[in-house]
């Protein structure tokens, strides 16, 4: 299934698309795709329920807005310098363990929202990123039965400030967290229409140009090893966000000079099976 | 007023501390006390009910447990190094602005519940720490209005596993964000009853022994400021807790050597005004 939302910022309702693309509206099963859906067996009766109601589902209007494909969860844990050849363009040394950043729950906005860049901000920078959906409590788990825990997938846009992030005291949070700095979806697609999380092609474009191109299995920590190492230092809950990391190509590496974003600039982005997003950079009309 | 919440943990009711000390049930006001309640003006509904009704509610059970007093916030906010004693025994540098880490949220726990000491853990440390509860959205708040956005304060022992936070690759979150990690509570004290939460005492005892002995008036950088800054780089949600530092006297950093949590010790801390906890340390029993 492809689980999305739709309308107003803080007021989403919950749809499906079909396997004809079709977005339809589930407002009718009752319940929105959060913590409590997946802690309560959700997925598999809404399966079900899916299947009986669907011929009589309307369509979502084509104009509405598609919001992040999930309720807001307990957290967004993000994997650092996952891509051997992203962690050369940071100039970092390439891990011995994932490394791992929270990354604060407020900035999470929908595949085709705007990206706000903060007051003062200088170096917006951009990462497609493969997003793990969590499906079930998750702690001290094994990595051979990691893969039990996942509910689906998302392309997520780990938007990040530079600056914010490694010259303004330390811990990256700082630069990860603004408002609009994760844009999620279009779509959950559970995972067993991925069989193989580590063999799809990710991808990020800045006004039109191919900048990031790679493919999930140039991670350098797999998604069994990262869910049981996370588990290991805090409590996976259902519908918490694990992103995988970003591969080279984003703004901080480009040659011969950095490039940022600026009000106006369009990134587009997809991962093969997870669909695509596109955002507008713009200044935050809070600034 | 101070909040509180009492019960089975994950089924918490509202409550109340009068100032005669009795704990009052407060399950018929009919709503949590979390990001919601804040949002919609609890507390100012909240004075006006509970001034009226305040005779007729039924006392909290002597024996029931005590709960964290706020549900589950969007996010923990952390300063690192803000007492300058802490930062010297830590043999970090003195931050020249906030050093800022998230916490999960999944860490909370009631202010008498054991500490877990997790699995392959060492090095399980406390710190003492005021913890500052927001009471409306906050973005790029100016240092003169900051007190404006609190709803309160209450007491936290921020646990942290120092191996887990400075040498499992980078990112402090590692060690701060286990099971239990984070004892709030005994309750939230409203802002007008702390006239000057930069003067007041905080301390520490293990086991009987005075470890953490400081005051408020020690920080680094003030509660306006702390405030202020974060809101660049996030926006604060109603609920959400910031942890404003602890004074010298960790574990990691007593003489002549360190001291970490072993099953059984014995943790009591307190701030003027912010009530007393206690916990006991003990195994992870899920390791």
């Amino acid at each position: 299934m492809k689980l999305l939302r739709f309308g107003p910022d803080g007021q989403e309702k919950p749809g499906i698309q079909t396997s004809e693309g079709k977005n339809l509206d589930c407002s009718a099963f009752g319940e929105d795709w959060d913590e409590q859906f997946f802690t309560n067996g959700g997925l598999d009766r809404l399966q079900i329920w899916f299947e009986a109601n669907q011929s009589k589902l309307p369509e979502v209007p084509v104009n509405a807005r598609i919001g992040s494909p999930i309720g807001r969860p307990s957290k967004i844990i993000c994997i650092g310098l996952n891509y051997l050849k992203h962690a050369q363009e940071a100039g970092m040394q390439v891990p011995e363990v994932p490394i791992i950043f929270l990354k604060a729950t407020s900035s999470i906005c929908g595949p085709f929202d705007p990206i706000f860049i903060p007051k003062n901000s200088k170096q917006t920078d951009w990462e497609v990123e493969l997003g793990i959906v969590i499906g079930r409590r998750a702690k001290y788990v094994k990595t051979e039965n990691a893969m039990d825990y996942i509910a689906g997938y998302v392309l997520h846009n780990d938007v990040s400030e530079r600056d914010f992030q490694l010259r303004h005291g330390g811990q990256w949070v700082k630069g990860k967290s603004a408002d609009h700095f994760a844009p999620l979806g279009p779509f959950l697609v559970t995972k067993d229409e991925i069989p193989n999380p580590h063999g799809l092609r990710l991808w990020l474009k800045l006004n039109g140009k191919l900048v990031q191109n790679s493919d999930t299995s140039d991670m350098i920590f797999d998604i069994p090893t990262i869910i049981s190492h996370l588990s290991h230092y805090m409590t996976l809950f259902p519908g918490d966000v694990i992103s995988t990391g970003t591969p080279s190509g984003v703004g901080m590496g480009l040659k011969p000079e950095p490039r940022y974003l600026e009000h106006g600039d369009v990134v587009e982005l997809g991962i093969d099976g997870l669909g695509t997003s596109r955002q507008v950079a713009m200044n935050d009309p809070e600034s």
